[in-house]
């Protein structure tokens, strides 16, 4: 064959190269091995290794770290086949167990273009207002919705479930009576894991709760200060609590009503009744199921009780140039400033749900809500007159969604129904509950007709029994107050005006698909895509939390293997997998410590130690399990003082509960006396929790059950990818050593404790509203690590820690670099000190942070756990082509306060104090800054290929909390 | 019970309240029924009916439309478990079948953000350039890519799919020739449908197809204008055709080549053969197979024939500001302009494909797809030594990624291959061939092995063999020149920078997901989310093409209902789902008209009689069909002439062949004569091809078939909701009465005819690479009419039409309104006259088209079919608040204007010949132009609570034709 060529040249191959190549590790790890020879050499070393070596204590330094599964790291192609695997073992029954959990369709367009869309889900919580407008917009629409559906004056941002929302109701009681009355009702209408949650809370509060039939509630003994409810009731029943709310209250006892939105658009609403305090979930408005959770919670209440409020809460303010701006409101309640005196240990909490919620409503209106209501209501009351045609026992009491049944045997029906792929509820053997939802059809309730028929023809169906309900809810419970009256809720009906609504918030705020967002602590690194898919999956997302374990089987799974993961990571011998978040993880930690002193008979152990550099959410957690706490100071070098730390711990042996301690410090350093801190802590019978935020400098390298640790929580949502969501979802997995492993949380209706299960139980109580918390999220920690493989991840953490050493070495000679170790290099972020410009040039961390805003960038973690300083977190997915970028801004920003240092610029009114400069200032006809338009807008370079615009100039705060509007103001 | 209050309210219910209430008419649909009273009276109607009426002509008017399926319109969530189930009646067997599709890895982050974002696949062709800088940017990327990877100097943006290229490139040839030769040969190593759509496409053309063995090519005629060979071929052997092009060109010869680029980052590319023109898909460039496409052809060759080159192509010019600035190329090539005497008819290209192709080589860049290329050839090298192992025969000439197996029962081994869930590729009796691609693993090959063993053990694996196998190409044919040079190949390779990158580019984009888009003659409609969802649902999107009927069984059921639903929407007896755009409909459309008539004996019959006003891919088809084109031009009121056109007819009476009519006309209106014309070309022996672009005026009030045509392409990108993709992809179905169905087009390889099928079949041979053309964007069309039902399409009509008067009405008193139908009413788009501006204030349409970008609008259809002229299409998705936002900018550009006419503003510097005002203009320090920033960005108040930018100035078009750069100038 004239045109086949005669020379050939041929090699062999190895197998290696025949191995799939959509490996992940490179996709995640951003560095070159010549950027990373780079990068080590421009910190003083010759290598990644040696600057690794260098930094970690060798006395904590672990060998290695390898997985029984997963070792090597699967490809994204094998984890996507893994994860329809997993996802073909779960079943997707028809479920009516309610208990709070309601199957519904999420409306595609909000699917899409907020839950499945990094622009919304990579966001961080909206510190930085100017750049956050959209989300803060979308926020703010929630707490109207949850306003005008309860018909209280003010709610939340979110909470994590409404369990958890009931807690901090019963704590805002007890502080509304600033503790004096110590206890606490629960009507036992309300959901059991609402109820189980609360008793918990109230151990570590010192509370005494009394649960009672809602008929028997009896204030006599004076010292009741608040009373929960739950309006519908978990079994179905709709009461009027008109008389029961006079009542308490003439007895000054507060009341806590729990209910449920989808409802309240038929039925009056609590405020209506006078309730103090409302909570419940959003879940059924369009945020799916997913066994359990993220959904977002709310909390409402009168402007009376705003400073007792927990959570964030969005109000309005105005910006610089005197327009009208969003922001977080009242954070002096909050625990990253009040510490053990916050109103709450809250911090990550459920922004993302909560704006899928706002949009469903935005998306249906008020209307469109009332007439999903009525239709669930209309098909309740078609299910209960056929019943009662085939002589089945019905509950008399009205209802709204939820059909309350008594039978011979309950338990014998819901086999029957498990057969045909319908969940049930069985309250007890003679009391089955059905609660209907949005996806029911009248289908649907023919095949719950054939289920009660106990095998007999049923002469009639559904649609040939609607003309003769009789839907019939007492006139004094019609609900008759309008609500979503504000034109938000009633122009985006349709999906184009939907998705540009969407759209529109969207290109306000800045997230990971812009540029890096380097806060420290809160290690915002890549949220992969394929760690996202499985999470909108249908047999991820539509499962009920509390649907028979066996219908579960990929999630149960993927928990084993998570489990067993996270404890070679950690080092721990068991998790729990309840907590959904951080300051969560930490509660349940500390009462997993409390329950152990309590077991061995240490009643008085409850002195908590804790560093005066520890986050917020530390101290106020230790107050929520009634710890005493005993702040400890750090040294020059911004190590905890060990003397001091020894003295104290000896001074409290005897009732030594626990040392709260972060690891590497919140300085940014790899303390060297950590083993010998948990020494002395052990040494004093008190036990360590270690608060895994900074885990990201760990993994792979050391661990915290290498270290010395108890107990740690894992911040799923920074280490383990899970997105930021805005402020939420979270998870804060715990991991304990053996011998606290029976405590580890169980549930009242699933009952739960740890993975891998400890031989014996006997658990704290139960800390969230869902067995395995957040479950629909855990894919994305998982295939984070499946991917990486224990090298991989490994690789992510020098790679962290050699980022953040490179970024201190370009910007030291610029900016004062707060803490080193003991070799001068810092772990996984780094301080940057800004005080000493206050004097000179009137510059704070804050006009720096706004700055960057101007430069693309959001500002690094302000003033924590330093006041006046910056924390970087560069984490190992940005590229040192991102990091150079920021670190380019930053020195830039230091000639500009030089210019104010010489007296080129004005101390008053320069290009910091004036930032961000929003478009609609620079493009003004007026321009009155000494400064140029085209040096606000463009200082860098790079900004004239694409700039991100902040859409207000800088927020006022005081203003805003001086006059609290936190909804939607009538136009 | 003292909570139960006794005074109940009751009510009962309808069935009617308690069917699903996800329904989507009302989601699509955008009005109330308010809102449709309230326009029908602005336009002087009572209402919406009686506004219809009057509109269109109640001799064409039909009387009901209605399905067998889908009649009362399904809603969201069961179109989701509808499509759930088709999609499980499809299988995705291992693929090994090649022929120009391979499985391949779409990277996550690609599929997310480009595949699944509508701020990308809701874009327009980037007419308007300065808000179309993103894709503008990626598709230039895109050609760089082909002319790097070919070593040819330029590419064109994307063509319809390799067959339908090799066809644009056989007519280069030709025309490169001038039209004197009429041979094209054709190596027998081609594709199969590559072979048949050129020979198609020849017969159209008047040129005379040789297929030849590639030994036995033979110019000895002297009229060889071209040929085409393959490399790799199609069976998968590599040859050296250094010595075929010299020869080719030592008779003036021109080479085209159909190439593959996986293999070109190993192969020697055809430029430097010496090559003249290289075509190829980019399909395994990340691009699921999706049971044939849409996927991104392409076409490239010397700058020599630039202006002979089919298809878009982008280019390098300046804008205002003097910055680099990219737009569309060499548009005077095109059928826009030139019509008849175009390059080609290609419109709609397939832009969304080409961007996901460039998107994955910027990923992976030059070593990744090495990498890549290196693994394929090596999995092949292992399998062809482990064949050789077995004693099975194999190819002997070098291969790349294919494998040529000798065998004595083919079919037998596809038979077994077939049980273990593999498709071979069975040649003939003897021969089977083995392609892999990225998918392949280790595994696959072992089951191959499985295969080929005949049931007896296989002594070795694929992992074994490996360290044996020498990879062998000849050393001619390595490549040594370097490609994908450019930074933007080498920067993005983890997935937050190619996040950021994806995002960067998308921001500098208007899509629909900003506001409305009201491009006359291109229905810009919702494209919604349930209707895209299963476009990427992994059973729909990795079928080969050619796998067997009965894997693809889901896709199979929904052609047979889609063609059903079509037939009873257009009056058509039957079906083809072949043509992969609107042009490519008027082609197959034209041809099956052609082959009617040659059946008949009638082979004279070539004369095609078009109107003026059509659109240029009318005349294009035509003359690409061979026919001749006699034009007849308009009345005063922009109709027909119809005596002009019965003159027409009986001139030509003999040699009459068609006429393509639009309907309503591309003027906006509903002729009256329409039946009367058909009348009059039937009456004169001639078929009506009619030109279904304005299908949204017709749906469900009249169609094509009840109006007395013959034939119609649906460009289901517009009125059936496929999203334009920022240029494609689209899908062009022709309906034609039963007469022609015998003659729709059939497959070489899967043959296919009408759905429904009609009696006897006598195909006109093949006009698309795959089958059913874009088989995966199917759903959305077929979602879309099954959830509408014929009740909700019907109102779609009927509320686009209302909206095009409501504007009308509107904009009526400040720009005069061209042309109406004959009660005064225009049908769903109208055209407003510029003309009139151009003497007295300079101002022409695109000034206005300029200046709507910067109050946050795509500028509607320019100068066509009018010169001078703006034609506006609101579509149904539009709401009246949007409709009101649109004519309050065009009424406060009509001030503008009004500026310039009483001397206020200077003719030659005002806002308009200004516009657009990019931020960097806005906020220059210098400041020179006589109208204020404020203005210029500012003009109406929404602008101020969110603006989109636009991110140049305006670009100069013709500078960049002038000085031609069409790939990315190295830095
Ligand atoms: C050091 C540290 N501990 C605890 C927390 C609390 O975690 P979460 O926000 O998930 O409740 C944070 C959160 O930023 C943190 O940085
Ligand atoms: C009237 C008319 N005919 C034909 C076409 C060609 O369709 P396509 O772009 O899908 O090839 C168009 C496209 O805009 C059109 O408007
Ligand atoms: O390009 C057009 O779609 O006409």
């Amino acid at each position: 064959n004239r045109h086949h060529a005669c020379n050939v040249r041929s090699r062999s191959i190895s197998v290696e190269a025949l191995k799939p190549s959509d490996t992940f590790p490179r996709r995640h790890n951003s560095a070159t091995s010549d950027e990373l020879i780079n990068m080590a050499q421009t910190c003083g070393f010759s290598n990644l290794n040696s600057l690794i070596d260098a930094t970690i204590p060798l006395s904590i330094r672990r060998k290695e770290m390898s997985f029984n599964t997963f070792d090597e790291g699967l490809t994204e192609a094998e984890m996507m086949l893994h994860m329809k695997s997993l996802e073909s073992k779960n079943k997707c029954f028809k479920s009516y167990i309610g208990m709070g959990y309601y199957d519904t369709h999420v409306p595609p367009v909000i699917l899409r273009n907020i839950m499945e869309n990094p622009a919304w889900y990579t966001q961080y919580t909206p510190y930085q207002a100017e750049i956050s407008q959209g989300r803060l917009e979308s926020l703010m629409n929630y707490q109207t919705m949850v306003a005008d559906l309860t018909a209280l004056p003010m709610s939340n941002a979110s909470l994590l479930d409404e369990g958890t929302a009931a807690a901090e109701a019963m704590w805002m009681c007890s502080n509304i009576h600033k503790g004096k009355r110590k206890t606490f009702v629960i009507a036992n209408n309300c959901h059991p894991q609402t109820i189980d949650i609360c008793m918990t809370r109230a151990t570590g509060f010192g509370i005494k709760v009394v649960a009672v039939d809602v008929k028997d509630v009896d204030y006599g003994s004076g010292d009741v200060c608040g009373v929960l409810v739950q309006y519908p009731g978990t079994e179905g029943e709709i009461m009027d609590y008109g008389e029961f709310v006079k009542e308490a209250h003439s007895h000054a006892v507060k009341v806590v009503m729990a209910t449920d939105l989808l409802a309240l658009t038929m039925l009056k609403p609590p405020g209506e009744f006078g309730v103090d305090i409302v909570v419940g979930s959003t879940q059924r408005f369009g945020v799916p199921m997913g066994y359990g959770g993220p959904h977002a919670a709310f909390l409402a209440t009168s402007q009376e009780y705003k400073r007792m409020m927990p959570g964030r809460i969005i109000g309005i303010s105005v910006d610089s140039c005197g327009k009208s701006a969003l922001r977080m409101a009242l954070q002096t309640r909050e625990q990253h400033i009040r510490r053990d005196k916050a109103t709450s240990n809250i911090c990550t909490a459920q922004a993302l749900l909560a704006n899928m919620a706002a949009m469903y409503a935005v998306y249906h209106g008020p209307e469109g809500l009332q007439t999903i209501a009525q239709r669930v209501h209309g098909l309740a009351g078609v299910f209960a007159l056929g019943l009662k045609k085939l002589g089945t026992e019905v509950q008399d009491l009205p209802f709204f969604d939820t059909v309350k049944i008594k039978t011979a045997n309950a338990q014998a029906i819901a086999d029957v129904a498990r057969k045909s792929e319908i969940n049930l509820r069985v309250v007890d053997g003679n009391i089955i509950t059905v609660a209907f939802d949005e996806t029911t059809t009248l289908e649907d309730v023919d095949n719950l007709f054939k289920v009660f028929s106990n095998g007999k023809h049923v002469s009639f169906t559904a649609a040939s029994l609607a003309p003769e309900v009789q839907i019939a809810l007492p006139s004094g419970l019609i609900r008759k107050s309008p609500y979503l009256t504000h034109p938000i809720f009633n122009m985006y009906h349709t999906e184009h005006e939907m998705l540009r609504y969407i759209h529109r918030l969207q290109s306000k705020d800045l997230s990971l698909c812009h540029s890096m967002i380097p806060l420290g602590s809160c290690t915002m690194k890549l949220n992969a895509t394929t760690e996202m898919m499985p999470v909108t999956w249908p047999k991820f997302a539509n499962i009920h939390p509390f649907a028979p374990i066996e219908q579960a089987q990929g999630y149960q799974e993927m928990f084993k293997n998570l489990g067993n993961m996270l404890c070679e990571i950690s080092g721990f011998d068991s998790f729990s997998l309840q907590p959904n978040a951080g300051a969560a993880g930490e509660y349940a930690g500390l009462m997993v410590i409390r329950a152990y002193h309590l077991a061995r008979g240490d009643h008085h152990r409850n002195v908590c130690i804790i560093p005066v550099s520890a986050h917020g959410t530390n101290p106020a957690s230790a107050a929520m399990c009634g710890m005493k706490i005993v702040s400890i100071g750090t040294d020059a070098k911004g190590n905890i003082n060990i003397e001091e730390l020894r003295k104290a711990a000896e001074t409290h042996k005897d009732n030594l509960s626990t040392l709260m301690v972060t690891y590497p410090s919140t300085h940014g350093v790899y303390e060297e006396g950590i083993d010998e801190i948990c020494k002395i802590i052990h040494d004093n019978g008190g036990q360590v929790y270690m608060d895994g935020a900074n885990m990201n400098a760990q993994v792979g390298l050391t661990s915290p059950g290498w270290i010395g640790a108890d107990v740690c929580h894992l911040n799923l949502h920074k280490t383990f990818c899970i997105p930021h969501g805005g402020g939420g979802p979270g998870m804060g997995p715990i991991g304990v050593k053996k011998h606290l492993a029976p405590f580890l949380p169980s549930h009242p209706v699933v009952p739960t404790g740890g993975i891998p299960a400890p031989d014996k139980t006997q658990p704290v109580g139960t800390i969230s509203a869902a067995p395995w918390g957040s479950a629909l999220i855990l894919p994305i920690s998982y295939s984070y690590i499946a991917m990486m493989g224990s090298k991989g991840l490994t690789e992510a953490s020098k790679t962290a820690i050699l980022k953040a050493n490179y970024m201190a070495k370009r910007l030291e000679t610029h900016y004062p670099v707060l803490f080193r170790g003991a070799n001068g290099t810092v772990a996984h972020e780094f301080i940057i000190d800004l005080r000493g410009f206050k004097n000179s040039t009137g510059i704070e961390a804050e006009d720096v942070a706004k700055r960057l805003i101007d430069y693309g960038f959001h500002g690094p973690t302000m003033s924590f756990p330093v006041p006046g300083t910056l924390m970087i977190e560069p984490t190992e997915s940005e590229s040192k082509a991102e990091l150079d970028r920021f670190c380019d801004a930053l020195i830039s920003i230091r000639q500009e306060i030089a210019e104010i240092e010489n007296g080129k610029a004005d101390i008053n009114n320069n290009v910091l104090k004036g930032a961000p400069h929003p478009p609609s200032l620079l493009m003004g006809d007026a321009w009155t800054k000494p400064y140029s338009r085209e040096y606000a807008a463009f200082p860098v370079s790079w900004l004239r290929v694409s700039k991100f615009w902040p859409s207000t100039g800088r927020i006022d705060n005081v203003y805003g909390d001086r006059n609290l509007v936190c909804t939607l103001p009538q136009e």
